[in-house]
């Protein structure tokens, strides 16, 4: 009240913003403070007046002003389900650019939701991270509108669905991944090859058997639908397709699994049934996650960087908060690249005509 | 100030606390608002201020009241490093209280220190989590003091050290699990078998190796500290260590490593050399990770209830918050159990004996 700075000054650094919020208490016949409210997701608000906020917030394209924005020294990392050894990658990733900026990571789990539920939005609109990184997991329209108009910026990796050209997103050349792994397949003399996917609904998964297929077609071999299958990224939807694959009559002599977990439930499937590997099947998988290194045999695989990936979208969402909050949106894919370890050979039918054993 | 508060109440809800916070300001020579910043980890308060009220918050036990603690929807969870499968197992652990409790998890790493840093505890002070859970990794003197003035509850899961008898900690019953590994080892038939243990320094790598040797002891057999070697507890230990216990002319024929990455590095170990499991290696592991399962052959183990352990120790900082702060501390150990894969058979002696073609 007493204080010595000019009138000027608190003008110009406030009347645009009390302007705008002003407009939004008017609008929604409510005071300024309960606007504030809802903007730092403060629980003493109704919910049919926050919601009325929330519109009216949404409708006229409100963006808290970076100077006001208060913000926690934390990053949110949101992950679709924290089921495997992938998740670790991508944690230690994103923990190693916070720990470098002095944040602290906020892990949460959308459960198996493709978006994370709405009292997630208001959590994080509550406690106001540096930013927000999603894997292979989206935002629905009221969450993006929730997270911009608190300038809370995010970014999407790995997106399991087409994130939109204006969600800045890091992925992976998963298309060329399929490419390589199949390619590997050909060349090592295989004809009846075999692709197991991930689910159809993420791109990741769709982009790697279009690879496959690319591969094939290339080569000029026939793609064959019934040697194509499709499950979740689990170790279990590995080996009951590969069971399924490797019980036909004419069964492949390779597959190309969509992630490592799948390869090793492949694994599983191929000794159940006494297929030795690489001996009477190749199998090349797609991650390299550490344990792609410990099977036996060690595992033939499209490496994907995940951690370097979880480091580029972490350090990308700490650049849009720091520029002026409509920074472009951009899309990065780094680059996947076949390690070969000791699951991949020629055929049995190739070896025995080298050998002239045929 | 206009506050139609009667002024008993307001005496009535304040003066122990006001009284001693302003004990402490007088006894620092700074105001009152000093002591509260420092207590809510704000930054604006010189570094030599900031340590002469640690220091006397410290001498003086004060403790924020619980009313006053206005705390964030938060559990931190902090590792001593987020290196395996074994942190995810974790981490989904405490995910799961969280977000029954409607609380995020703030994840953090001490970065292979066995305590955390110095500004981490500044950084909890300043968000006011529900509680701390900490694996692996201890808290020093003045970190606890630290927690306990801002009355912020932690639990230690599976301490790395001794943790005292007035820390809460959860455990698993490591010596059993060493007993139950090696116990089943000998009623195979092994008479050498080697053990590789994590580090010394660690509680539970001492609990188990001496479960070992309680097996060993109590079967009638020599324990022969040659066949006895410590690393730590990832990969590469498990393949070194096993690559000098398996070149000995007087090789083990049996191997209980001190966990799963170490049985799979033991794995590569024997594979390198040309030994076959369980034909002429048996081995045993401890955690039962996934991956226990889908190597090859599965691996016979010691499971440890790692996501059961997470959600006791999350579940109990919970409950200390509830209380009124000076709950007894406790030590829960959940327990461990074998369980038998394919890994381990009966050593070749004693099949060759069994058939009749020793």
């Amino acid at each position: 009240m007493t204080s010595p700075q000019p009138a000027e000054t608190r003008t110009q650094g406030r009347s645009t913003q009390s302007a705008t919020l002003a407009e939004i208490a008017r609008a929604a016949g409510v005071s300024a403070p309960t606007v504030s409210k809802v903007l730092n997701g403060r629980a003493d608000v109704a919910p049919a007046t926050r919601s009325r906020v929330e519109e009216l917030l949404r409708a006229h394209g409100y963006r808290r002003r970076r100077a006001e924005a208060t913000r926690s020294p934390l990053i949110d990392l949101v992950f679709h389900e924290l089921e495997s050894a992938w998740a670790m990658e991508v944690i230690r990733g994103v923990e190693n650019v916070a720990r470098d900026a002095g944040l602290s990571v906020v892990l949460s789990e959308s459960a198996g939701r493709l978006t994370p539920g709405r009292s997630w939005a208001d959590q994080v609109a509550a406690r106001r991270p540096h930013g927000v990184v999603l894997v292979l997991s989206g935002l629905d329209e009221s969450q993006r509108a929730l997270l911009t108009s608190r300038s809370i910026p995010f970014v999407v990796m790995d997106p399991a669905g087409d994130p939109g050209t204006d969600v800045p997103s890091i992925g992976a050349t998963n298309w060329q991944g399929g490419l390589a792994a199949t390619r590997h397949l050909v060349e090592l003399g295989h004809r009846r090859i075999g692709a197991i996917s991930g689910p159809s609904r993420m791109m990741c998964s769709r982009a790697r058997v279009d690879g496959y297929r690319a591969a094939l077609e290339t080569a000029g071999l026939p793609v064959d639908p019934e040697l194509i299958t499709a499950g979740d990224f689990h170790h279990e939807a590995g080996y009951r397709q590969g069971l399924a694959l490797l019980r036909r009559p004419d069964r492949p002599t390779a597959v190309f699994a969509g992630n490592d977990l799948q390869a090793l439930g492949l694994y599983e499937a191929a000794r159940e049934l006494g297929l030795r590997i690489p001996e009477d099947l190749s199998v090349v998988g797609f991650d390299d996650l550490p344990v792609a290194r410990w099977v036996g045999p060690p595992l033939t695989t499209v490496r994907q960087p995940l951690t370097e990936m979880a480091e580029a979208a972490a350090r990308l969402v700490l650049d849009l908060g720091r520029a002026d909050g409509s920074a472009a949106a951009t899309r990065v894919e780094l680059a996947t690249s076949l390690v070969v370890r000791s699951s991949t050979a020629p055929p049995a039918s190739a070896r025995a005509e080298t050998s002239g054993e045929g």
